[in-house]
């Protein structure tokens, strides 16, 4: 049999117990697991960064692998805790919107509520879920236990409505999805979206004062303190300088506009 | 045979190579065993913070878990290096109280002083006994070497002595013993002291000019920019608030007084 | 068999998915792998960082473990992949220096040019080679397939030129080469050569305002508030502050000048 594998992704940071104490519970119900992590430094609560975030490495992972992912503010209150199978993968958290890009990636098969207290820790928390709940379940399933024993089945879970680009006109609107450590600057414009849009005419990429006219097909095709756009590993639009920091060079945050503009309606910049 | 798990907690950060070094001497030693961090950002040197950290942690564990723990000022001076073993699991760092906590709650078995050199490194540095001395005997014990081998029982081992909170007249004094990622105040108060001294009377808990009057059960109870109290996941008093941050709002550091008051001793809030 | 032992040093952080999309793409190769991180907190690609902190690191583990390093300022451009085997080791990652100082202190066997597609991720972004390259091509190493099915031997590889200590008359001129989590000022001066500069004669070593005039042998042995130098665990000269920070209390950053006198050319302080 595979080795079971199980992952977690979480607003923990690593700097508290809190993620010792999940792994702890999950290798104390089954020592034999294999945990890696995904990131424990999602934003305080930012649902949203945690959807991204997975989304962007579950699908690395074997097939089975289990997701833990625990990015929680309702936690205590009425939010379920949800186990959400795909086709490939099992998602064990909150109901709270973290797994829909995920989901919607790989293909919802069943999503249960989670109630069979036998699979929990004995005593439950109201302010730690991730310990008490998710985890001993998360363990669990890596034993093969079969996802229905867990609950019942959902009809209605919770999606996050992520705003999509939008197209009006020959403007193609944006906005900046996330920033990694590099400063790269990480947009909502999927590849496939993005060259739908651009036909290819020429087009320009602005973002804060600057103007872009081409696409690099790496970092290395950039130069110096001159920001470039290209397809990012994750198959999204990306803003990056060579060698240097894009967000520290136009100022740009989480959330900001960028515009692709083609043809006529090419903006004058300024 | 179960799969040996030793923990690790430090306060050498991830940035360096100290930690992976730890690893590395261990894996040669017996590639078997898991690894698993606790944390790696211990104050530098903050005794009292790794031992609360390593006590909130351990004992998810599975018994028998070999627990790491270097946080060591006197390095290279007379502390003496140990090893000592509680009801459920054995503990490996330097003697200057860190293990003072996880001790209290497990019950102490022995303390064995660690003087056997055939379990160390075969060169010992002055500055890095995580690496030479007790990351080699952690893997050592982990292949189920008898404790007793390593050393002399010891009668004396050094204690933390953790300020404990005070009962003055109809006011209980604590103080603020760590603060987590999310700024959460956790308290030295514990769950039954806070209890049987309140008796089920009406209360006032005082930190800085907030007054708060009631025990939430979980952070979805509280209001926003509101702080409040409850019984956070370690069985401490916590301050908190609900998608905020109770640090920052209260401006709170490790340390800082709070007042728990009953009935006639309830003070003027000014 | 020996359970192979695969270690990732990056500069990718650990806020982001990168690391953990290398992880699960090795996992899904053989997931009999065990992990360790070595770090991912290299500043952005600092190449030279890199170097000394794999070459600190490496050697503490097991013979026969598969090194992965990605500090790749040049992904998608012209330099090429690499698989660097020494006497006891395999590395893996870009040719850019990075394996320099392992390589050097192990001795190199043989340099592969990685070319042979078959062990990379069927779609190779021009962005993130640790993920599409790298990670797998570790993974089937694992499997203990012959470096030299990956690829065509090289005759020449990039060395990073790192300057080496420098004697003029009775002065010896170093620098920081790193500064770790503790404010320890780790220099490039070897033991060796300082021994041999020194040849037991007084000596003074001069950071900043500061005259050191002797050697400890621990932390402990020094004065709170005052630098004192030492021969680090790395092996090399080290100014550090017993409970405190050197970096701060010396206000001094990586590059900075050390010199060291012996004798009559011991400078006038000021």
């Amino acid at each position: 049999m595979r080795k079971p594998i199980i992952t977690l992704l979480t607003d923990f940071g690593t700097k508290d117990h809190y993620v010792a104490s999940m792994k702890g519970v999950i290798l104390s119900i089954n020592p034999q697991c294999t945990l890696v992590d995904i990131t424990h430094e999602v934003h305080p609560q930012d649902v949203q960064e945690g959807a991204i975030l997975l989304a962007n490495a579950f699908s690395y992972f074997p097939k089975g692998t289990i997701h833990v992912a625990v990015v929680d503010p309702g936690v205590g209150g009425r939010r379920k805790p949800i186990l959400l199978q795909t086709k490939n993968y099992l998602f064990v958290g909150p109901d709270n919107g973290l797994f829909t890009l995920a989901a919607k990636r790989d293909g919802v098969k069943q999503v249960i509520h989670l109630t069979h207290r036998k699979y929990f820790l004995p005593d439950i928390s109201n302010t730690f879920h991730g310990r008490d709940i998710f985890a001993p379940v998360a363990a669990h399933l890596s034993l093969a236990i079969n996802p229905r024993r867990f609950g019942n089945k959902l009809d209605h879970w919770v999606k996050l409505s992520l705003k999509e680009p939008e197209v009006k006109g020959k403007n193609l609107y944006g906005k900046i999805l996330l920033i990694d450590r590099f400063g790269n600057l990480i947009t909502n414009i999927e590849k496939e979206i993005f060259f739908r849009f651009i036909k290819d005419q020429p087009f320009q990429i602005r973002v804060r004062e600057k103007i872009i006219r081409d696409l690099k097909r790496g970092y290395d095709e950039g130069k110096k303190n001159d920001p470039m756009a290209l397809i990012g590993s994750g198959g999204f639009l990306e803003i990056s300088v060579r060698e240097g920091n894009a967000q520290e060079m136009l100022k740009m945050k989480r959330g900001d506009p960028i515009k692709i503009s083609t043809k006529s309606q090419i903006p004058n910049p300024k």
